[in-house]
């Protein structure tokens, strides 16, 4: 079993080290930041998928299965991109608004499967990972988990017929709880509090600790990929040890003949009660969480009733070894999650607590480990609507809804006081440049225009431009859009000697194009728009990545112009230079721009009509702060959170 | 009981007509559109909640309580204004944002208490009521619902020892059908989909003929207080007549002896089998459901094993009687929900149909009633996510979920078909200017700036302003802001001969404050940003309200002048008149805008740097298309639905 756990976290470490380094680490965060607006290179590719597939399968179903699902959606309309397929239907899903929702639908139906929560997974996607919402993108996303549950009952349905291995286990409702009775009175408020403020303080504790191993981690992995796979391979080996050896510590403990119907000791895979080494008529309870699958470790720590279950030496060291594989695991080159290791910690933290505390309450211990695996989760996620639908349909108990509220709240509050979220933590280490919903106090002290200052001079374009300068311009510059302004144009009112016009912003993917089909005139003149619609279809418009370097343009060709107006978007989003940063970034990330030009605030004639050109980088809070250090002492706590 | 009836419509017709005419209705509507940015006079003020709470009491509970909630949250932050409390600290919520995020958490709360459903609430105000969300609104819209069940369950336990009335009967889960056994196959999609497809054409036909007879009793009601009065009075006795005089039309049945633990019939106010006017052993079906409180038909219609209970005759009778008085209750002047009435109806629907299709399904009669009532709200509603956890949190049922959730994506997606959502119509109805997320497609095909050239020429100020203009502008003009324009200011490089500068927005109560406090300047000359400080609060700039007919000024200050720059909001938000109108919609709506200026393209010396201000009003579709019929031949249906 050691040997096939190093075997396979070989295989996947060796994928993801070598083919695709995106695949590593949960997914989520990248998710978050491609809904964001960022567009990293080779995010969503075909390969990341399959190695990342195969990951999971080995290494059992440890990480969220969000990806599984978002397989299905979210890579299609990248795949005409960089791959075979070009199938000409999926050409229409082939823009940044259908690819988001998509992605969006994906990773909410990504944890539906997972935890057989739909709504949960709405809201998940919904609360964490989607940065724009509209009306419609509800409906849509709430489709695609019905069709997903409607699936999974079917296949479900088919398997309990049948043998589908570790498959279809659990029903619909993975942990279910339902049976207990929950009749708790005013004072039992306190107990729960304390679970609360306790997973706030552990879940930021998790957060602070990963963030030191994380940063660790980054030295070794930039040494090489033979220290990547080393790493991974070392991990592996220590995982194996501790899941193989751990259990022999556990004392055997006499199984209680009181219970009715439950075999004890089992042999099998399944079971609360496992032999492992011990004499027929005890059980090893240690054994019974490590030698499992997680779900059924997670269904055996949350089942009520059974008080006297396990020790509370099993349970620390259960506690303690989840903790250390949760920090070390995460950062290695191979797919992993967040969710489970967060809800076995949680759940082996509220038992501990829940024995404890049992002189003084009458909850049940299950339930106290459902609530701790909750506090852990929004101590170290920091979700709470979602969480709290997610643990509503894992454990199908409606009346603790209630005090799950109240943990979450208590544990996010608690968090809350000393780190960011765990995504924003992952996110800030990965240098993905994501745009948060509230803009920084100081931001509000700064305007557009001083940050257009300290840029290089934006680069412009006439209206009807050289095809060599357009060459120029895109071989020296890295700019993916152009502002495009007419000289000498004649104005409705006002000044005789001419004026200057912003026509609006082309993008250097339909720069790139027109060279490419060398869509060239002889002459300065206006082209019609007939004659564009003749040349270039939507699907041309709609492909990237194309790059200066494939062009090839001689020398007479230099010399002649192209019509820029067809090919501009004459109504770019606009800011004054005197806009605050704060406002224009609300602006930026409410709308979901790439681009925003600044006009002047002056009216005459010397005025050039556009100031510069502000980019997502542009308004990044360190990327500011790199240039205007001074902002750093007015530096304050967020407003509105 | 007809005459208690009658009295108490009477007092809330009196209330309603006479002093609080917002009260009428559901509410909801008026909710959506404050939310969207729509700022009624009188929407929220202290009368209103008064007027609605007798009316809720006095209708037993008829209408969704969501105001009562509403109440105690969102009227905080307007009292201040209007009546005589004035305490300090409610003073810093007296800021649309923080009244925007209360009346939200009010609208959740709302809710959540008239169902018990604390995640339900919160879907529901993003769902249907928000237009902006935020991260940390979906936190607390959370925390006051999870308030709201903590109240509600002491609440209940304390109602348990004593007799709080009909108050806290039902528990936190108020229609439990959780002892349902949920065995389903494939077959019975055929069942779920027939009871989808059904409701949601009888939920957009419901739509239908309450927007006809809306429409007429607009007409009746604008005739006089009078009408208005003896409108609401006659429905009152219909509907006393009908719910005292049809359960004589029912045929009494015998008492089913085979169920155990029921008394039947029952002479009380609770129970499922009604004596009435039956001998012993005998019960009166439509008494049952007809001569109780709604939630208790509710429960006896969603009542699970009972197939023989209720005749097809009664359910019918039931059913026609409802549609009835759902139709002509909800348009008179006296506060009325939409959510119970519903219910109810599409209860009795689903029976029915559950009693014709008995002989080819398994699928129990309660359950059938479950699906009737989500399908005929998701048809008129047009609501998902939110009214799919309201239900699994009404019936307790997690296994439910998945034909839940079938049945209300069917339901809307065939409502959506014929015709808008309920509260579209009604906001539609009230003439509120609601901006739609999604601009009409013929939106793309005009600019701001044509949209400008039809509108009065803008009203700019000078950033130091004589008084007398200011007065003039205020007297002559209803706009509630001011682009600032200095002219002759030197610009950092070009024109010598001066340029013209846009400084910013000034809104008319500011200008108002400033005529009121009277901080007049002998001579032209800027102010420093410390004079400003000390004279004007934050308070003071937060007031809203003053006319400027309260205010007095002589004819000597009428030649003084007053520095503008202080006050003015330097970084309003802009768009150049090339932009379309579609995506000036967008903007306003994603930013929740109150005024954009609009900007030339052209750079010049005689060019102004202003070309007009867009208000809410501007952007409505049927405003645009007053003024630009020819618009409206390119209108087609909606993108992105």
């Amino acid at each position: 079993m050691a040997g096939a756990n190093f075997l396979l976290t070989l295989v996947a470490a060796v994928l993801c080290v070598c083919f695709a380094p995106t695949a590593a680490g949960p997914g989520i965060p990248e998710i978050k930041a491609y809904l964001n607006g960022v567009d990293t290179p080779n995010m969503f590719d075909n390969r990341k998928h399959r190695s990342r597939c195969r990951g999971l399968r080995s290494r059992k179903r440890r990480a969220t299965s969000t990806h599984r699902q978002l397989h299905r959606f979210s890579t299609r309309p990248r795949w005409p991109d960089n791959y075979r397929i070009k199938w000409r239907w999926l050409r229409y899903f082939n823009n940044d608004r259908d690819r988001r929702d998509l992605i969006t639908c994906g990773s909410s139906s990504g944890v539906c499967a997972a935890f057989r929560a739909p709504v949960g997974g709405v809201l998940f996607a919904l609360e964490e990972v989607a940065t724009w919402w509209r009306s419609a993108l509800l409906w849509r996303t709430f489709f695609s988990t019905a069709v997903v549950v409607v699936v999974l009952r079917a296949v479900m349905e088919y398997c309990k017929t049948g043998d589908c291995g570790l498959f279809g286990k659990g029903g619909l409702i993975m942990f279910d709880v339902s049976g207990v009775s929950v009749r708790y009175h005013v004072v039992d408020i306190i107990p729960v509090a304390v679970i609360g403020v306790l997973g706030g303080l552990l879940g930021s504790l998790y957060n602070h600790i990963l963030h030191k191993v994380l940063k660790v981690y980054n030295v070794i992995n930039k040494k090489g990929k033979l220290h990547k796979l080393l790493l991974s391979l070392s991990v592996s080996i220590f995982t194996s040890v501790c899941l193989y050896g751990l259990p022999f510590l556990a004392k055997c403990q006499p199984c209680d003949t009181s219970l009715p119907n439950t075999t004890c000791p089992t042999t099998g895979r399944d079971g609360n009660f496992k032999q492992f080494n011990c004499p027929k008529g005890y059980y090893n309870d240690l054994a019974t969480l490590l030698l499992t699958t997680n779900d059924d470790a997670v269904r055996s720590i949350f089942s009520i009733n059974t008080p006297t279950e396990f020790n509370i030496f099993s349970l620390f060291i259960f506690f303690a070894l989840y903790c250390i594989l949760g920090l070390i695991t995460f950062g290695i080159a191979v797919p992993s999650g967040l969710f489970l290791p967060i809800i076995l910690m949680g759940s082996a933290y509220g038992r501990l607590l829940g024995i404890a505390m049992s002189p003084y309450t009458k909850i049940d211990q299950g339930l106290y480990a459902v609530l701790g695996a909750a506090s852990l989760m929004a101590g170290s996620m920091r979700m709470t609507v979602s969480l709290c639908v997610i643990f509503l349909e894992l454990t199908n108990n409606l009346l603790l809804l209630p005090i799950t509220m109240l943990v979450l709240l208590i544990a996010k509050t608690v968090g809350d006081c000393f780190n960011p979220s765990i995504y924003e933590i992952i996110l800030e280490l990965k240098g993905l440049p994501f745009l948060d919903a509230n803009p920084e106090p100081w931001m509000r002290n700064i305007t557009v225009g001083e940050l257009a200052d300290v840029k290089p001079a934006v680069v412009t374009l006439n209206g009807i431009e050289k095809v060599g300068r357009i060459v120029e311009v895109l071989k020296n510059t890295t700019h993916n859009g152009f502002p495009v302004v007419d000289s000498g144009v004649i104005p409705p009112i006002g000044s005789p000697n001419g004026a200057n016009e912003l026509h609006g912003l082309v993008l250097r993917a339909h720069l790139i194009l027109v060279l490419k089909k060398k869509w060239f005139l002889q002459e300065r003149r206006r082209t019609g728009e007939w004659e564009v619609r003749e040349k270039f279809t939507s699907i041309d418009l709609a492909e990237r990545g194309a790059t200066i370097e494939e062009v090839i343009v001689t020398k007479d060709e230099m010399e002649m112009y192209v019509d820029l107006h067809p090919l501009t978007n004459t109504t770019p989003y606009t800011v004054v230079e005197s806009m605050s940063v704060a406002k224009a970034m609300v602006l930026f990330r409410q709308v979901g721009l790439r681009h925003m030009i600044i006009l002047p605030k002056y009216q005459a004639a010397g005025v050039f009509p556009v100031v510069g050109i502000l980019t997502r980088q542009d308004l990044i809070a360190h990327n500011i702060l790199s240039v205007f250090p001074h902002l750093e002492r007015s530096k304050g706590t967020k407003k509105g959170q």
